[in-house]
């Protein structure tokens, strides 16, 4: 890259500014909100907070870039300083002190060096009243740089200063100080947008930030690669609110940058500045250093020693209070700091990078993943996950030789447990650092406390409302499954009067064997009670689990779906009697849920299916019993995202309801707004007697199960003996974190304050999937058929023999292009899935989808 | 209570102070550390918080107590201000102020009422130049109460102050203000410790300020119970450092009393006051209220919509800055505000005691509590948990007519899943915090991130160092178990050449039966698989889980245990041959570890009995295959806390190494410490091929599980097919939250800084239970056996019949009085045991050990 001449930067900056400071407020709105664009890491870009205001962050920038661009370095280095937001504009400029310094002790150091500095100070954005300040009555400020053998320009919206000849091989040092957002007055920058106008909503600001960090430094003059220092300074303390008036550390915490903190030395600092710490620390941000001026109080001892040594805690000199003083000697004298500052990070970065490199390697040699087939993993594929933002993963790629941090949103919604938008993710983490500061986890049988009572109530008001009345917790949903085939078992014995005291307890001398009602191609977990309740499938061989025998009479089920712009039904051959085409088309979801379908001839024909099927089973063998049905209610989901036809659910229900067989749901798929209503038990119309919660109802963050139960399956445990009690449980029963996490997460999405897609009235989720956008997918000739209910839209891909179910690799290709697209895609063989959270905003969905769309197209074409 | 005359007070405080400061300084050390004394809740008790030094924090506390200390109101309220410590005194006395204020506001408003005000102020600790100043140079202070009908007495480590003529029915209003702890300079207390003396560690200040709270108000005039207000007042910021260098927020932890934060008005106040508030509710405390000065920035704004309303955020006007100004019209101008926030304390405190009382209620009435019977738990014995601290539960109770918080030892470690100290117990707190805040729960399989790869390459460093090269991560011990199995029998399978290819996969025209080898008395967890695993027990009977059949060959084993002195050895009588008595007794546990026992008689005896039964297993027909070991090394947990003799667990892994049968160890119950090595399999001396770890894990804050293998366990699942892979996972597989708090606590137990039970050299915990009172206890005439080994400590009481076994409830009355004791015992029927946590301080187990020793002796009288 040749060096421009200093004449061809953009002067006419500051006469557009004169003329029309309006164009400078254009912001264009980005509607992936929560999503900070890719971030190049190949450099080290740090976040400066303060502990408080007045604590120096300003000093630790121009210190840290000061000792970056020194003359004596080996590599003519540029440095990004940017400002983001700043009040008091343009009398105070924290971009301009760091650009006046920092050339003010460049040149103290020339020392007859041929490098050269170019330093420029630009103004992005300002509002009117600030603006007029610019041009009108601009305070005189010392200018360094207009001394000596600079070049300056005095603009105001951009400034440029040239020290030394820059005669240097290599090209010269370069410094850019940009100034986002100014606002006049002296005041928090939301208050300031109150007086002055120029509201910038937090998407935009991220927007911006994110083009001036990955904009190349124009003008930089080497032949190489540029070696870019980046500083991002924020306004005030690290809980200031920023111009919208979210606090700084939600606003910045997209990027997720390493932070340097400016620690408070004064009386009281050791706490400010241990609270500021602990505000990034929650929010995930990692800190790298602290930096504090020093006050003869000591508080860099306490703070090393709170901290355990984790970071490095550096202690600047006194700064010299007279404001006609201009810090040159004080930086100087503090060159030393900075400089090891300068190392301490630099370190940290390249630690990081290689931490990152390393990752794949060490994972694919350590971890044992499951469902996995590590021979079919290169560790090409292997996803480094850097950190996860609402719906977002943050993954690292290497990208044009470039160490890139990108957003990839989690269609797979993490094994279906995601649902919190990047507000809730940090509301849980603070009532989950809450909960385990309070409570850690405390012994649950026999006792009680807030957070397993709150969840509790919660859950019996909520999902479980009308009908249950207890509740049980465990760990997942495989357990919760075989909580719930106990309980059931039990109340059909109970009910059946199947106990050690009856006659029956022994029939023909042996113990009855008691079998599940189920659907062929359910799932309900990988332990061998959950197991036992699905029909044999890959999951179930003899070589995954010897033990498995699969103790169910396990039914057909017809199915539904959207194809050519059409939920159509597919019923198995030996439900087709009587059945006109009409009967299988469907213009809308909803009316496949209609009730009045309960009258329809084809309710006849399943009722008498279900009831031929528990016939043939009573009459093959008197000690066989069907002591439970078990369903995944409307969507069948590790078995290929498909969806049961309701009107046969429901039959399924009745029949067992009358010949007392208990009713198990499992929800840990569906609960809690998956598929659109809270419960889908709801949706489908259907009081069980057990049900089964896992995955989203902790906001989907940490591990809990819950079994609810009406009372009288709770009755049929009752006795005076422990050993009629469900022996059954884990050691962390309603462990506080998850509790609380539940607490949280089911009141957030039901509440239209916190989940704008809430519709009150009818207790729905609004349309997420652009329903024709949907149908035009339908119609896709690689399509087979496809789903869109709730938080889910699945497709399945045409394919045949090896390519179709769960083992197939067909989608590959499509998968390893939507991945570099933006989206973690992981199929369940030739069925591709978008899962977002109940909180998650349509147009998001629909970008989505949209994506998805565009690739299966371009996948028929190859 | 009669009103004493004032001359009854104990005036000669000061005298001593004058001739002995150190007399005040001496304290009595708790080593109970963690654990507050019992506190009262039964009336309002708040601590004031500051969110930096200098906003208000006294003027609050004066605010309250003068709202609370109205001559209008209609009951004579008492209210105790406690500082505890105070710099810069006594020029500086918060306490003294608080006293003068309340004194002059009440005389103000006294408007001819009769009634009267008894205020005095207290100074109980000094140091040695405080004391100096105090007699000798004391500042000359502007004193209201001297002014007017005022008896006051200028002494300084005690004044008294009465307004009014107390001539009101129901006696004078009371005001007590104390200060524990007073230095010199105005520095930070931990600073000024250093340079004055008088270093108070942190149970001796905690000890003395719950005394304080417990005090009755002396000098009360009246004649039924008081209305007592307490108000603790901090120094400095929530963070600021106590005189032993604790933050004060971790200080003050054990009391968790509800919290009033002085919220920062100025600019830059919005951060600070967040930042402190979120370091509050980190360390599990309630915030109440926020009060704060106004500054004319509108931080309050902020503030409530910051914190959605959760609570109330209180304005005052700005404080005059004039020094001369004596504050009394800025009072009266707050007062409305102070009613208020007087309102909201109560409201809040009504509301928590109401609570309190529901919950058993509530709990007995939704709740289905695992492994309980619950027509045995009556409402009166539901325990209501208000927090831990530590190894120690916060329990609420009403005793004597007053609302209790007692602190109650975990003695049963919340199903053994207990360790961290209160130190750790916050450390896992911020490191989930961070955890939650930066991944929330990401997608495991194909991926990698910090927390995931960390916790695996601890524990492969640790627990599985020397064998182990993969980890599985599940939720609980009973999915690691099921994992195990699954894996152990396809390696058997794999090394046997079963498998479809082979001829031998079907053997007679049927798949083999694989069952495990495993021991009479061990448990796996409750799902089916883990509990096929086991023998029947009470656990696997046709009413608890009608699919078990126990599909294992289980053999009786012999068992070690204390009695009288002495560790005995008990054998089956089919191993009995050859053995002399000399044989069968041990002077110390390490002795029967010693591998010299490998060439013992015994080693033979054992040797040819496990060879004998799979002999007779394999003759019994040519389709049963044992496919895994399967034992809980050295103790069974579940089944008894019996203690397996380790030479017979040693054979029957080098028996099943020999036949190629791969090792399961299910260490979910003694991994990480728990018997006194970080895992049971190096105090064995056994390499296995997969083993088990869970609860303590985290630390025991949040399930996570994992399954360590050895490589060649893990080629078995490799192949082209993901249908070889292992087909089992949890929604949550390493789940961030879990793996980071995992990571901590295996560095954290391990690392001598910060587990002072670590003997670096040996890998061992130090002993923890006092060895004389251990033997004491094994001759209790009650005593069947005893068990001390690590962490655990256990006793069999003599029983017989249903006395013995699970189901009994032979120990309720021992158990009952133990929770009286504050040890929350649940005995495994009558089996009792305590559990601490790998860092708790041999001093603390002796202490309960010794409750423990005292009640046994009681329960045999009775």
């Amino acid at each position: 890259m040749a060096l421009p001449h200093a004449s061809s930067f953009r002067r006419h900056a500051l006469f557009l500014l004169c003329r029309s400071p309006s164009r400078f407020l254009f912001l264009s709105r980005s509607l992936s909100s929560s999503a900070a664009p890719g971030l190049d890491l190949t450099n080290p870009t740090y976040i400066v907070w303060g502990s408080n205001t007045g604590v120096g962050k300003t000093l630790v920038s121009a210190g840290l870039a000061a000792s970056v661009l020194s003359p004596s370095s080996d590599d003519p280095f540029a440095f990004l300083y940017l400002k983001p937001v700043q009040t008091g504009f343009p009398c105070d400029s924290d971009a301009r002190f760091v650009c006046q310094k920092v050339s003010a002790l460049f040149r103290r150091h020339l020392n007859g060096s041929p490098a050269g500095l170019l330093a420029s100070d630009h103004l992005l954005n300002a509002s009117t009243a600030a603006s007029r300040e610019l041009l009108g009555g601009r305070p005189e400020q010392p200018d360094e740089a207009v001394e000596g053998d600079a070049a300056s320009r005095g603009l105001g919206a951009y400034e440029e200063t040239r020290i030394g000849n820059g005669e240097r091989k290599g090209g010269d040092f370069r410094l850019v100080c940009k100034t986002l957002f100014g606002w006049k007055e002296a005041i928090s920058p939301h208050l300031a947008v109150e007086r002055e106008g120029m509201l910038v909503d937090d998407s935009s600001l991220r927007e911006l930030l994110g083009r001036c960090l990955g904009s190349s430094l124009q003008g930089g003059g080497h032949g190489t690669k540029e070696a870019i220092w980046r500083v991002i300074e924020t306004a005030g303390g690290v809980a200031s609110p920023g111009p919208s008036g979210t606090l700084q550390c939600d606003l910045y915490r997209p990027f997720r940058l390493p932070c340097i903190l400016v620690g408070d030395g004064r009386l009281g600092g050791i706490s400010g500045t241990i609270a500021a710490y602990e505000c990034l620390t929650f929010r995930g941000y990692d800190v790298v250093a602290i930096v504090l001026e020093d006050h003869s109080l000591s508080n860099g001892v306490s703070l090393q020693s709170y901290l355990r040594n984790r970071l490095p805690v550096l202690i600047l000199p006194p700064v010299p209070q007279d404001p006609l003083n201009d810090l040159l000697d004080w930086f100087n004298e503090s060159s030393k700091t900075f400089s090891s500052l300068k190392e301490i990070l630099l370190s940290a970065h390249v630690k990081r990078i290689e931490r990152l490199h390393d990752m794949p390697r060490k994972a694919g040699r350590l971890f044992w993943w499951p469902f996995t087939q590590h021979k079919l993993v290169p560790e090409k594929n292997v996803t480094v996950i850097d950190s996860r933002c609402g719906e977002n993963f943050s993954i690292h790629k290497v990208k044009d030789n470039q160490e890139m941090l990108i957003p990839q949103f989690d269609a797979c919604a993490s094994w279906w447990t995601q649902g919190p938008d990047s507000i809730l993710q940090i509301e849980l983490a603070k009532d989950i650092g809450y909960s385990a500061a309070r409570y850690g986890h405390v012994m649950f049988p026999e006792n009680v406390y807030e957070p397993a009572l709150q969840c509790a109530e919660l859950l019996l008001e909520g999902v479980g409302k009308g009908w249950a009345s207890r509740a049980y917790f465990s760990d997942n949903g495989s357990t919760a499954v075989e909580i719930a085939l106990k309980m059931a078992f039990r109340k059909y014995m109970f009910d059946h009067e199947i106990c050690a005291a009856s006659p029956k307890f022994r029939l023909h001398g042996s113990c009855p064997e008691l079998k599940v009602l189920a659907l062929n191609g359910s799932y309900h977990g990988d332990t061998l009670g959950a197991m036992e309740a699905q029909a044999p499938s890959s999951y179930t061989s003899f070589i995954q689990q010897p033990w498995y025998s699969g103790r169910g009479l396990f039914l057909d089920a017809p199915e539904c779906f959207i194809s050519n712009g059409l939920w159509n039904l597919s019923v198995p051959d030996c439900l087709q009697s009587n059945l006109k085409p009409e009967d299988m088309r469907f213009s809308s979801c909803a009316e496949l849920f209609c009730p009045s379908r309960d009258s329809s001839p084809i309710a006849n024909n399943y009722a008498t299916y279900i009831s031929e099927k528990l016939c043939d089973l009573a009459g093959s063998s008197h000690s066989i019993l069907v002591g439970a049905l078990i369903i995944e209610p409307v969507i069948h989901g590790a078995g290929g995202m498909h969806m049961i036809d309701p009107l046969f659910q429901r039959a399924l229900v009745r029949e067992c309801q009358v010949r007392k067989i208990p009713i198990i749901l499992d929800e840990v798929f569906t609960g809690f707004w998956r598929l659109g209503r809270e419960s889908a038990a709801e949706l489908l119309g259907c009081q069980p007697d057990v049900s089964c919660f896992a995955k989203l109802m902790t906001g989907g963050v940490v591990p809990l199960a819950a079994t609810l139960t009406t009372e009288s399956v709770f009755e049929a445990f009752k006795g005076d003996s422990k050993l009629m009690a469900l022996l059954h449980g884990h050691s962390y029963s309603a462990h506080a974190i998850g509790c609380a996490s539940a607490a949280k997460a089911v009141q957030w999405f039901k509440d239209p304050s916190t989940n704008a897609n809430i519709d009150v009235e009818r207790k729905i989720l609004k349309e997420l999937w652009d329903v024709e956008l949907v149908h035009k997918i339908s119609y896709l000739p690689a399509v087979k058929r496809v789903i869109a209910l709730g938080t889910l839209f699945a497709v399945e891909l045409k394919a045949d023999g090896s390519d179709a179910g769960y083992a197939s690799l067909y989608a590959s290709s499509l998968v390893q292009k939507l991945r570099a697209d933006g989206l973690y895609i992981r199929p369940l063989g030739n069925v591709i899935y978008l899962m977002c959270g109940p909180c998650t905003s349509p147009h998001f969905c629909s970008e989505q989808l949209h994506k998805l769309h565009q690739s299966i197209c371009e996948f028929r074409k190859c």
